[in-house]
């Protein structure tokens, strides 16, 4: 017993942590600045809160409520953007399924989630059809008609823009009855295996939000150009926290370099979300197209490592690419590469080599190691040792949903196991070098895929590569590239090869090249497992 | 039962927020950088962290554990900034005590919140000595014999340094076994009664201390001079999340205009906190002494509005004002005004005058309100109308110390009840116009002093001014004016009177004037208690 044992726990002083708080935020503060700019539609915070208000009580009214799932099946635009408040302010919990799946992985999706209510894009309508086609309980539908779509059959009960029309701007928002209350699920892009669902709660979106925010040292008011889709682990968990600063969201539906460049210039943007992919599809504009821009821009990217190249090509342009590190189960950039002071004074190339690494744990996370993944003792800060990362801390998942056996197994030992192996930098950086099944083991080396897709990419004639292992009867594996050349240049195996042995050990030049596009998911994820097949037929 | 029900709570997905992990955070990643710089004396991380935790280790091997308090009177230096860490690591509770009080309120607080120990700088060690010579249970003192202090009497059994020699390094900190379990004890410098001990615990401490970077926007090492006491409300809850992202800083134990600006040139630094009256202290420093600063500079102030004066001479100097406002029992900045985008095209003076406005709740607090004290009514936002601030959220304390009445009373009806006077902007912004004792009621009018000494500090003679209720037979009370003259010049009566009439309607215009030093608290406040008596008797 001491002295301080009988003070109360009072709402005054102890809230639920919940992200819905940054809406409520928006609107008492900033509801006459413009919050989402979705095509040739722009709203206010006050229409965007009042219209995740009418969301959440046409939903409540039609029986939506704690513990029920809601899924959507939209590309970047007002739907997903207001589900993000509107689905939680209900108490249940957000499904944000990926557009690029196939009908069967929807259908899987929908049924292992339960889906109550799916709202979809009418552009992808006969995907959802197919889907719904095998479903023993369908979900109410609810079709998307956005005016900046191509169009599409309509195949729901209600349109969106009518259900909003159903329900009550002035709706009073549930806060969590308790902030361990689940906010979204959303599945794993598992290459094999079924996708596994990733669920978290209202105090892992809160503790995200802020590191997210920390590690990209935002001030004042962003005006944000959306290119990642929100699907995509909820924008990176960037969603909900820069309403509470009142940003603009600029909601790109469909993406091209030029018009993410006319974009920036039009709204005069501070910041661009993309995958590295979108980095390359913006340097690829011709300079005689580039607006000019009149200020510093900022572009994050995640999702897949962005190469040197990348940073070099957006540095001339103006744009400063920073890279967070993170995956479905620790969700926005749970590692951040913070500009350091040191690179103001390097040349560029030898800056963007520094930028590559991942970098160090946000301030919200607990810990990040690299480490051994059966014993968890990290390996040394040298640069060269190859471990698995793991995390622990208030960002990382609750849990895979119905999956028990997969959530302990990910979680063994008290981290979480990302299956990434990286080295650790005597500056703390982690790097990234492969996926754990993506490594090459040649002649008993391991070899990674991203060290030699980095030797690639540094011809100024290559524009991607993805390098994966293939049998060999000496070796075991041997390494394999797919390279994709830029338009109105040439390039053949054999200078690639001079070009590799003059920087890679002679055991990670590849034993073959093949030329052209090489396959990706929405989110320019390489599907190497879709290359491990080409590839071995290549080879034989 | 739904199927999010069964969802593991993991010690991978689910850590008490506490602040020590910053520490954790600054050691791993920033270990050769530089911590702490306390006059000649500079260390690194690595050297910081492992100090903290010989601290923790020799307070635990002397018996302190969870609920106990260590209380610490010492001016800024490297024993209150390390305590911040090492006290907490053992599980007990921090009480910095403010080091201008009397001996018999020190007294008070240690028997009140049952001291275990004391550490006391020697500067302080006669204001110690009498305080202790009444306690009937006195804690173990240890002497702080800073090289940078002027030295006095030691009274302890041990000196600080011989103390942390006694503790291991390699000391394991014992994370909070809940983030309710309490950090921090802080004394209300409450005017009239006993002052009330403030108590929060570890997760309002994490919390604000994200929100405080965040109303900052915090990005890269920040290098900070601390001329704000530590012992004010822990550093407006700025120390811990500094370490985090690995700033330098660089503590003033006795602070001058000039030595602080030395200080800005010589070390860099980006950022400045302290008091409204420092502003001043360094507006003060003539301009032949100025150092030229190569690089913009942000003050962070709080505890006291500034001026309009003060905002307009540190910009003339390159310095950034901003101002939070918080007070003891809601730590650090929990209204902060944010430069806005429209300042910059705006002339000086319009800015200073928007400036002065307090600002809005941060990103973390749940809810700030300017209300009707009774009815929690809010106030209309007309910029006019006059209503108490009140705060919820995770940032209001715990509540005061063996105190349940004075607890309730603060928290009654959901709010914590602030006793600050404001009118609410229709940008939301809250601006002070007094603490409710000190609004002046005049022939039934609310006068707020602090418009009245606005308009008298925008005098170019004036330095500073303190406005106070008389007893007036015709209008139950008057203002009367104390009044801080600049060096070299001369200001009468009559030409202030005039200077007011011109800016304030007639009854607002004080019916007095004195002319002389005005009395602070070691944290710039006003003892307006003090000047009501002497304006009584100047009355009389």
């Amino acid at each position: 017993m001491s002295i301080y044992d009988d003070l109360p726990l009072d709402r005054v002083c102890h809230a639920p942590l919940t992200p819905l708080r940054f809406l409520d935020r928006a609107e008492q503060y900033f509801a006459d600045r413009t919050s989402v700019v979705s095509g040739e539609i722009a709203l206010t915070w006050r229409e965007t809160a009042a219209r995740c208000r009418r969301l959440a009580s046409a939903l409540a009214r039609r029986g939506v409520g704690p513990g029920d799932t809601v899924s959507v099946l939209a590309p970047n635009g007002l739907a997903i953007y207001e589900a993000h408040f509107g689905v939680p302010m209900t108490g249940a919990v957000l499904n944000a399924v990926n557009t690029r799946l196939e009908p069967e992985t929807v259908a899987y999706i929908l049924a292992h989630c339960e889906a109550k209510v799916l709202l979809v894009d009418t552009e992808f309508s006969e995907l959802a059809r197919q889907a719904l086609a095998t479903l023993a309980h369908p979900p109410l539908v609810v079709d998307i008609a956005d005016p900046g779509g191509p169009g599409g059959a309509r195949i729901g009960s209600i349109e969106y823009e009518d259900l909003l029309a159903e329900g009550d701007p002035a709706f009073r928002s549930a806060q969590p009855s308790s902030e361990l209350q689940p906010i979204t699920l959303g599945y794993t892009s598992g290459t094999t295996g079924k996708p596994k669902g990733v669920v978290y709660d209202h105090r892992n979106a809160f503790v995200e939000s802020l590191g997210n925010m920390l590690a990209l040292g935002v001030s004042g008011r962003p005006r944000l150009v959306w290119v990642v889709p929100i699907f995509h682990a909820n924008g990176w968990c960037y969603l909900w926290p820069m309403a509470g600063v009142g940003a603009t969201n600029i909601l790109v539906r469909k993406p091209s370099g030029g018009a993410i460049l006319g974009l920036i210039a039009r709204h005069g943007a501070t910041h661009v979300f993309g995958a590295p992919v979108i980095a390359q599809m913006i340097a690829q504009v011709p300079a005689a197209e580039r607006p000019v821009l009149s200020h510093k821009v900022r572009m994050l990217t995640a999702g897949a490592p962005p190469t040197a190249a990348q940073f070099l090509a957006l540095e001339q342009m103006g744009i400063d690419l920073d890279q967070g590190y993170g995956l479905s189960e620790v969700w926005g950039p749970a590692i951040f590469r913070e500009p350091q002071e040191e690179w103001a004074a390097m040349a560029p190339a030898e800056r963007a080599a520094l930028k590559v690494r991942q970098g160090i744990p946000n301030l919200v996370l607990d810990s990040a190691i690299v480490a051994d993944p059966l014993t968890l003792e990290p390996v040394p800060r040298d640069g060269a040792t190859l471990g698995e990362v793991m995390f622990r801390g208030n960002v990382v998942m609750r849990g895979y949903l119905k999956n028990p056996e997969a959530t302990r197994e990910a979680f063994a030992g008290g981290y979480f196991h990302s299956g990434d192996l990286a080295v650790w930098h005597p500056d703390g950086a982690i790097e990234l070098k492969d996926r754990s099944k993506d490594i090459i083991i040649s002649g008993g080396e391991n070899i990674s895929s991203i060290e030699i897709e980095n030797a690639i990419c540094a011809h100024p004639h290559v524009l991607s590569a993805a390098v994966v292992g293939v049998p060999s009867a000496r070796w075991g594996e041997s390494p394999f590239a797919f390279v994709e050349i830029r338009d109105g240049v040439a390039l053949d195996a054999a200078e690639l090869e001079a070009h590799c042995r003059a920087r890679l050990a002679s055991f990670k030049v590849p034993c073959g090249f093949a030329f052209g596009p090489i396959p990706k998911t929405a989110t320019g994820k390489v599907q190497k497992f879709l290359l491990r097949q080409q590839a071995r037929e290549n080879a034989a």
